[in-house]
């Protein structure tokens, strides 16, 4: 019998973000459309400058100290006999991964760099001891979760408390300067984590939250599918947001809800990686639906279960890769996009001060 | 009764440009799968690295000096009274678009500098004198061609010396260290013609082929078609790609197909943006195939006809932003992809290096 997370919302209250202001974005569009060149044929472009200016509520909005926050986390149920099989690689790859991305030698640094992006990596529970160690925020709640298969993944104080490190570090980073925060994680086994609570929070069957995660086989998948769709057939508790994320994890997930809540207060612009950020994010939009307004979809991830995501939240991706590795690559690469819309609404000349010809 | 361009293959013979090494290819995709994320995670940027590597024949491949050359010309079909309609902009908006690019405020200036890419303007058969411009490449074979819809558009020897034109750019480029190059174009009118070239060189119906332009509303798209069907089913001549080329023009797409054929030859990347450079493509890959190897396809475009070149290419675009701007935006915004896979590639660790177990 699986016991329900007892949850209180101590912490976030639902709230009105902002009101977007629609003579702001009404000469946002203004001076968009007669900018030199064809009306609307910058394409997504043009959308995401218009977001872009309302969020920040300026006509020249500007982006500065870009950060990707990576959070790592351990989850349970790979240590529970049942749980056997949900990953396709062994729980000590989350802490080897953290000692890679402490190393510089990981996609997500590769790709930081490239996009000149600041990178936070944090602990919020992975299984492993680390010490103290420069470079690694130190957000642990816990050496890994315990395993939903027998009762809830954390209590509501460790959630609340992996929420809080959350927005405490969005907070120093907005002291810095930050303004614009993409989104990523490391924890073998979170795709199962994100299939559950997308089930219960995006109304989606389980068998299309289900993927292979980092590479299962058409016998491992079904083997996950099995057990998570059990899982979701037996819990018989609470459907708010945040009982879910306590109930099935992870801590990093966790800690990215908490992270985006307080991005999202900031106005800073989110940039959403792939499946399990936006599990995260999911949690996140019940439990204040303006976060949605910060937020940007990087990419559409191959793991099957992001596209149902997605179009629950109504979400237009950026880039479409095939890409499914997760630690925010998808927002680092989405990010020259973003630097591009709002170049070309600060930089680009308007017919009349190009002296161009308008349309026959 | 439409005359036929006589035409020589006077400057660029049928080649090989180069055999991909197998072995080589081999040794990329090993060094790609034993980098530490999953088999295949990041997905076109994969297939993107291999591509890259195998073009410049190393493990280690590199970008340096990128740039994006954009070519204008414009169209004497826009100034026959039977060509009336074939644009929504006047013509003069060529000249005070390449004038635009000069003072640094069109979007591809803007695009550009963001890919920290150099951009070079060329003016490859504009109806407007100029005069010596600083910054404007002087590659004019004439005040724009003349119309195709009573002859062809340019002579055999004028095809000729903008694509010679277009290979000796390259070449200097290539002197100054410039491995990667972007494709784009101005020139009022240019879609038609590139419907034309689309319709006679990949085979594909009328009216696919025929898009909006610059912003045609549903009775202009109606005439543009109407006259372009005309044009093609009166059209006896040759279908050799050069002869097409001279036959429909313009000069800045001849210009565009020397620059490609060049740019192959010298293992150079090539970044082709929409569609009117990919008619360029079009007429470069018939003259040498292998010119396809050496291609990036930037993204997919929103002008009709688009979609049906790539099919025809078995192509598979980076970007699909609903773009339609032309200037070679897409190229620029696609650069920064193309520096992630080549960065992922020379600097991620591999599961050996960092210590990261493999699969269970």
């Amino acid at each position: 019998m699986l016991r329900c997370a007892a949850f209180q919302f101590a912490f976030f209250a639902i709230m009105s973000l902002f009101t977007p202001d629609a003579a702001l974005a009404a000469a946002l569009q203004h001076k968009i459309d007669h900018k030199t060149k064809p009306l609307g044929a910058l394409g997504r472009l043009e959308r995401l400058a218009l977001q872009l200016g309302v969020l920040q509520g300026r006509l020249d909005p500007s982006l500065s100290a870009p950060h990707i926050l990576v959070c790592a986390g351990d989850h349970g149920a790979l240590n529970d006999g049942a749980g056997k099989g949900l990953s396709a690689y062994p729980q000590d790859v989350t802490w080897q991964m953290v000692e890679n991305f402490l190393a510089g030698g990981a996609a997500i640094n590769v790709l930081a760099r490239q996009a000149d992006m600041g990178l936070i990596v944090a602990d919020a529970g992975v299984n492993h001891d680390f010490g103290p160690r420069p470079g690694l925020l130190d957000a642990k709640v816990a050496m890994g979760t315990a395993s939903y298969l027998s009762g809830p993944a954390m209590s509501a104080s460790q959630c609340q408390q992996a929420m809080e490190w959350g927005a405490q570090v969005v907070a120093d980073l907005s002291a810095q300067g930050c303004n614009v925060l993409g989104f990523g994680e490391m924890g073998i086994g979170n795709t199962a984590a994100a299939s559950l609570l997308t089930h219960f929070l995006a109304d989606v069957p389980m068998t299309d939250c289900v993927g292979r995660g980092t590479g299962l086989d058409d016998a491992g998948l079904a083997h996950k599918r099995a057990i998570l769709e059990g899982i979701a057939q037996a819990y018989q508790g609470s459907r708010e947001p945040l009982a879910l994320l306590a109930q099935f994890g992870g801590f990093e997930i966790a800690m990215l809800t908490g992270a985006m809540l307080e991005a999202a207060r900031r106005r800073m612009l989110l940039l959403v990686d792939g499946f399990i950020v936006t599990s995260a994010l999911l949690v996140a939009a019940k439990v204040e639906p303006d976060v949605l307004l910060a937020s940007v979809f990087s990419h559409l991830s191959q793991e099957r279960g992001h596209i149902a995501q997605l179009q629950h939240l109504n979400a237009e991706p950026l880039l479409q890769l095939d890409l499914r590795l997760g630690e925010g690559t998808g927002a680092a690469l989405a990010y020259p996009l973003v630097k591009a819309a709002a170049a070309f609404l600060n930089e680009m000349a308007s017919f009349e001060s190009a002296g161009v010809s308008g349309k026959n």
